[in-house]
This record gives C-alpha cells, sequence and structure tokens, in this order.
C-alpha cells in the first residue's frame, strides 16, 4: 500500500488547523571551523522557548546526501514522494504566475539572454533585466503566431519568462535549449521520442521568430528555454488528505507547486508580517497554511550570512503571533539548506520542529541544527512530515483491527 | 527511480577524495554488566578527537535486527542494496585469489573435512589444514576430467578452496553439499530448477572423484562444496559515482567483493601501518580508497575481548597518517558487529564517523557505540553512507528544479 493509499483510508475532518512555516534553505553551516551555524547565530528567543515545549529533528529532504531544487523539496514536504512525483519547471513557472494551465499544456521555463554578434550566448540572464522590460518584451512575443497552437508568453521576474503552447498532440519529451555555460551557442530543441517531432519543429520556429523580434533589444536578445513539462495531474491535498488548504508565499515558483497539490493561492505582501497578517485574516477559512520564507534561501545563495542571521530573528519576532491563533499543530522546518559558505542548495539534513498539545516535549534549549540532532523526531525522511502533521492534528484513524 | 539510476544523473567528476575504512566487525557489546564494549574500551584518542570535528552515527548493514554476512555487509558500505544485489560465496573466493573468473563460470566455496569409514562427517574444517598442504590436495585433485567443462581447484587458505566450472549452459541454482553439522554424511547436490539437473549430476560426480582421491589423505579426506554461483555482473563504481576506486584490504573474501564493483586491488601488507603505506603510496592514482582491517572481525568470532582492543588501539595510532592526506571525505566504520560474547557477527547497528570540512561537527567527545547513537547522522542503513560520502566530496549535483 502506497502513502497515499494509506492516507486516503485514514485520514478525516476535524476542526484542528495546522501551519507549516518553510523557512527557505534553513539549514546551514558554521562560517568558520568550531563557529555555529545562521540558525545557531540568530537571537531566537520565541522559536527557542517553542522548541522546549516541541518534539525536533533533522530532516532528509529526499534521501542522506541528496542535495534537492525547490520543487522536489517541497513536494516532500507536502507529503508526496518526490521520487514518484515530478513537476517540470516550465509547470511551476506557468502556475506560480497564476496562469490558467489546462490539462493538455505544454510548459516551458523561458529567460531572456544575451547573444554576440556571432550567436553565442554572454550572459544567460541578459545583465538580470528589470521586470517592467521584461513584460514589454513579452507583449512585442505575443506577435508571434504558428499553425495549430495558441501561444501565451507571459513575464514572471528579471530575466524570466512563461511559455505555453496550447494545442493537440504537444510532447513534453523535448531537450533544453539553454546550453547552461556562457559561450556556446543556444540548442535546438531536439525531440526525446517519435511523437514530439512536431512539437520539437514547433518550438524551434517560435525560437527563430523570437530571435528576429529581439535583434535590436540587447542585451535581451534571444531567449533560453528549458523545463518542457505537462500538468502532472498530482493528487490534491484535498482528497489525499481532507484538508482545505491555502498557501500563503510571495515567489511563483512556490506558489507553483502549492496549487499543484490543491492549495488556494492568498495575496500577501512581500515581508514576513505582511504574511503574518495574511495568515490572521484568513485564519477562519483553511485549516492548512503553508507558509513560506524565500529570502533566507537567496541569502545563503548570495553567501550572506549576517542576511541570513537578520532574516531568521526578524521571522523569530513574529513567532508569538502564530501561537496566538493556536494552532493545534505548527510546524517551523525548511525545504532544504543553504548554507552561506556553499553559496547554494545542500545536502544537509534540515531542522524541525512540531508543536502540539499531544507531544512528548524534548525540551531542548533553543531550536538549531544540533540541537536538533538530539530530538525525539530523529532524523528522517522529509516526505513523513505530512503524515506527522495529521496525526498531531488528530485527523488520522487507526490503521487495521 | 532507483539510487544508482539517481546517481548515475547526479554525480560528477571532480579532484576530492574519499577514504572509507572498514575496521570489520567494529560494533561490540560489554564484556560484563555495565561495562564497556570493545571500542569503548580501547584507548582511542585520535579518534575520539576526530570524532567531535565530525558526524556520527549508528549504521544498520542490512535493515535492524539482521545479521549480514561479509558479502551483503561489504556490498551495502559500498551502496549496493545487499537485498537487491546478492553475491555468491562461491563467486567471491574465485575473485579474492585472484582468479580470473568468466562471465559464464560456476564457482563453488569448497572446504576439505574428515569424514569417518561410515561417511560421516567428523570435522568440517578437516583440522584446519596448512595451506601448503591444501595446496598438494588442489594439485592432485586436478587430474580430475569431465566431460564438455573445464575444472579449475585452487587453495584459498587452510582448508578453503576454489571449484570452478566452465562451460556452456551451467546453472548455479543447485543445493550445497556441507551439512552443516558433523555427525552427518554430505549432501548430494539437488537441482533447484529443472535446467540446473546436468550441472547437479557433473558436480556430484566430480565430488565421487574427489572422494576417491582423497580417500587416502585424512584429515583431509572429503570436500564439501558450498555457494555455487555466477558473476552477478554489478554496476561498477566507475559507471554509477564516477569515482577510480581502489581497495587496500588483504584477505580473499574482501579483495573480491572490491573487484566485483569495480576497484583495482592493491597489493599490500599484512598489518594496519603496511595498509597506510600502501595507501600513502597510492595517494595520487585514486579518487576512493578502501581501506579493510580483518583481524577485529576474527578475534571477535574467536571472543577475545583483549586482543580486538589491543588492534583497535594500534589502528588509532595510525589515524594521523590518513589525516596527513587530507582526504576531503573521511570515515571510519565497521561492516558489521562482531561483539566477543557473542563469538559471531551480529545485528547490532555499527558506529561510523564522518569526517570532512562541510560537518555540522557533533562536538562528541568520543568514537563509540553510546557516543555515536548521540550524533546527526542518528540511525541509518549503511546503504546510504556512500550517497553521503560523494555529497560531501562535493560529487552530487542537483536533484530536480
Amino acid at each position: 500500500m502506497t502513502r497515499f493509499e494509506l492516507l486516503k483510508e485514514l485520514t478525516y475532518v476535524n476542526q484542528t488547523k495546522i501551519v507549516l512555516l518553510v523557512i527557505d534553505g534553513l539549514g546551514g553551516l558554521p562560517r568558520e571551523p568550531g563557529g555555529l551555524t545562521e540558525l545557531e547565530a540568530a537571537h531566537t528567543p520565541n522559536m527557542d522557548a517553542l522548541a522546549a515545549k516541541s518534539i525536533c529533528g533533522l530532516l532528509d529532504p529526499i534521501t542522506p546526501g541528496i542535495t534537492p531544487g525547490s520543487g522536489p523539496s517541497h513536494l516532500a514536504l507536502f507529503g508526496y514522494d518526490p521520487l514518484r512525483y515530478e513537476i517540470g519547471r516550465g509547470v511551476l513557472e506557468a502556475l506560480g504566475i497564476g496562469f490558467p494551465l489546462e490539462k493538455d499544456d505544454l510548459a516551458a521555463r523561458g529567460n531572456f539572454c544575451t547573444v554576440d554578434e556571432n550567436g553565442l550566448v554572454t550572459d544567460r540572464r541578459a545583465g538580470r533585466i528589470p521586470t517592467s522590460l521584461n513584460e514589454k518584451l513579452c507583449e512585442e512575443l505575443a506577435q508571434i503566431e504558428l499553425p495549430g497552437v495558441k501561444i501565451f508568453i507571459r513575464p514572471v521576474k528579471e530575466y524570466r519568462f512563461m511559455l505555453v503552447f496550447r494545442g493537440k498532440g504537444l510532447s513534453e519529451k523535448l531537450s533544453e535549449t539553454d546550453p547552461q555555460r556562457v559561450g556556446l551557442a543556444p540548442l535546438p530543441v531536439e525531440p526525446l521520442a517519435p511523437e514530439a517531432e512536431e512539437t520539437a519543429r514547433l518550438v524551434n520556429t517560435l525560437v527563430e521568430k523570437a530571435k528576429e523580434i529581439l535583434a535590436s533589444h540587447h542585451p535581451a536578445n534571444m531567449v533560453l528555454l528549458r523545463g518542457f513539462s505537462k500538468d502532472p495531474c498530482l493528487p490534491k491535498m484535498q482528497e489525499v488528505y481532507k484538508l482545505k488548504p491555502a498557501a500563503i508565499a510571495t515567489y511563483p515558483m512556490y506558489r507553483g507547486v502549492a496549487k499543484l497539490v490543491g492549495m488556494d493561492l492568498l495575496d500577501t505582501g512581500d515581508k514576513f508580517t505582511d504574511e503574518i497578517s495574511t495568515l490572521e485574516s484568513h485564519w477562519q477559512e483553511y485549516d492548512f497554511f503553508y507558509v513560506h520564507v524565500k529570502k533566507t534561501d537567496s541569502y545563503g545563495e548570495d553567501g550572506n550570512f549576517d542576511a541570513r542571521v537578520a532574516l531568521i530573528e526578524e521571522i523569530d519576532q513574529h513567532i508569538p503571533r502564530i501561537l496566538a491563533l493556536e494552532p493545534d499543530v505548527f510546524i517551523i522546518t525548511g525545504d532544504h539548506s543553504t548554507p552561506s559558505v556553499l553559496r547554494s542548495h545542500s545536502w544537509h539534513p534540515v531542522p524541525v520542529l512540531l508543536y502540539s498539545r499531544y507531544v512528548r516535549p524534548d525540551g531542548l534549549d533553543r531550536f538549531g541544527e544540533r540541537a536538533c540532532a538530539q530530538g525525539s523526531i530523529g532524523r528522517m525522511p522529509a516526505v513523513n512530515l505530512m503524515t506527522m502533521a495529521l496525526a498531531y492534528a488528530l485527523r488520522l484513524n487507526k490503521y487495521g483491527a
């Protein structure tokens, strides 16, 4: 029996509420030998006090040693086996900007990029052009027409846009055009299966037309396409967990994955205090809230240890507002680690805290990676977390007689 | 997606080096209630200091409660699911003595044994005859000829020899002749599948001829055969991990399993100091070194607590030589436990220490079973260890976007 088959059988509706606070890239590393991680260095009296009353542990997003992208790591937190359910980047981009993707649509993630007079890529992100310019360029590209398909090109952020083809018989089995390094020419799309030949021709024609239109728009004078994908039709949290779930997140990617598992996307502001205000104002409407903080990850990728510490401290100040809502289950964790010393996502396990009136409190004196290593959750795959959340929210029946 | 499919996709070549030190049967038990295990009793200042800077934990070779043989426990350490990949004992013996096994060869492990006038086994190991006598007996047995196959009989050590049949259509689906207890007669080989009938007949004929030849050689007057097997054609570490691996081990069995997963076998001496000298002199040539110490296991099987303690202390003295090479990842563990109070392999989880500059050090004050139980690796299947080694050696790309 799969986890979902089991949960579909065992879950029932209750009045309890669950808050899953995901501090993106939360896990860190000491800046210097013998030092503290970002989370350990941060002054977090509220999270520390909560840790004492909670159960704690370390989560492996996928399996020990595997560094996840944001898609699989979030699927795991939402209880979806990340090695079984895969979502293409194109689909995530489309859902993230609220594009009404239809079942047979083919989506891709686009970058505006810069090519030189020989057609070689000199900047894969076109100097990170502002979103406003991106919007104008997408309008220009909207004039492209191809036989038999509708084309949607929408700005995402800075140099990134979404491309969607709508038509019959489109295949996602396509290679990417991004050469992944500067100094190389964009690659033509190749069909990865016989049934994708016609789709590959369509995409290549679109890229040629886009190149003509963008020729005069240096530095955004070319496009790169990747992550060709269609809606993977994941089971929804409503069906599997019998929850009414909502997402409070600002970045498209995370809104995208949340929508894919059935969450309502709530409008919110850029700061954590705005997100908590959104949580407060929608508290009566839902019973599961996914609250996402992005910048802890971004600062990690920038190598900015101090900014990570400062943001964690800012988050900590608002924890009492969440507790004041009296959630039945309150989880604080990350989707993966993004240690500033590595400037990238990493494989290190992620600290987690689960608070409920039904825990046997670990009594740890703080919330940190090494404190959590002493917690009673132990070290486990992140995909187990949702089942635990449902259990502590008294939403699971007994298995077997 | 299987672990190997995932790793084939994610691994890349780097300049980093990994040392996996396997102290055979490392895990132990207290000699008396309230006492210390062999590892805890040993004075190991170097390993203790290293543990403080490392992450530690307990590994289950197979799954909790399962006592492994050396084959499966080593496969697990090398990252091969030991319940999926099986190697017959015969194949291990053949590879261990450097016999050039071919793809369709059928190998078996042989024992010289003693039978009485009624043909009942009185000593399954023929009084542990010296290897020199074994060699002479194997020469005598070499006169056996059977139609349609070539036969290779080679001494291994003491009472043990290797038997290989080379021919067409040989099957490994055969029962064993070793009755496992004295007082019983050797069993005839039975085919375990219809296609093995002819092979069973061949083997039984060989056993009859061997019995005739050995009749006058008491105490080595009969043979027992087991572990009929063919090359399982395991994926090689080079393909799966993109590593250039070498094995530093003295016992045939361990050299055999190392070769099976693609390692080069380095010539070395009997003592740990010799093995480390070998490591030093080949340091530039490889990026993965498996270093094996056998006698900790042998002393455990002998029930010799003190000899285990002394050998662990001897190993500890050479740890600084390994550290002086500055491996990027240095792991110390065992393949299983061999507590001297049990005089056999056991199911107890095995202490492990992983050192790298990218760990969040656990800060434990010593390397021992109960200290490791407090470490952040937690308790996990040994098969995860290689993935972690690759991660800490910065040899894995991100999974998913």
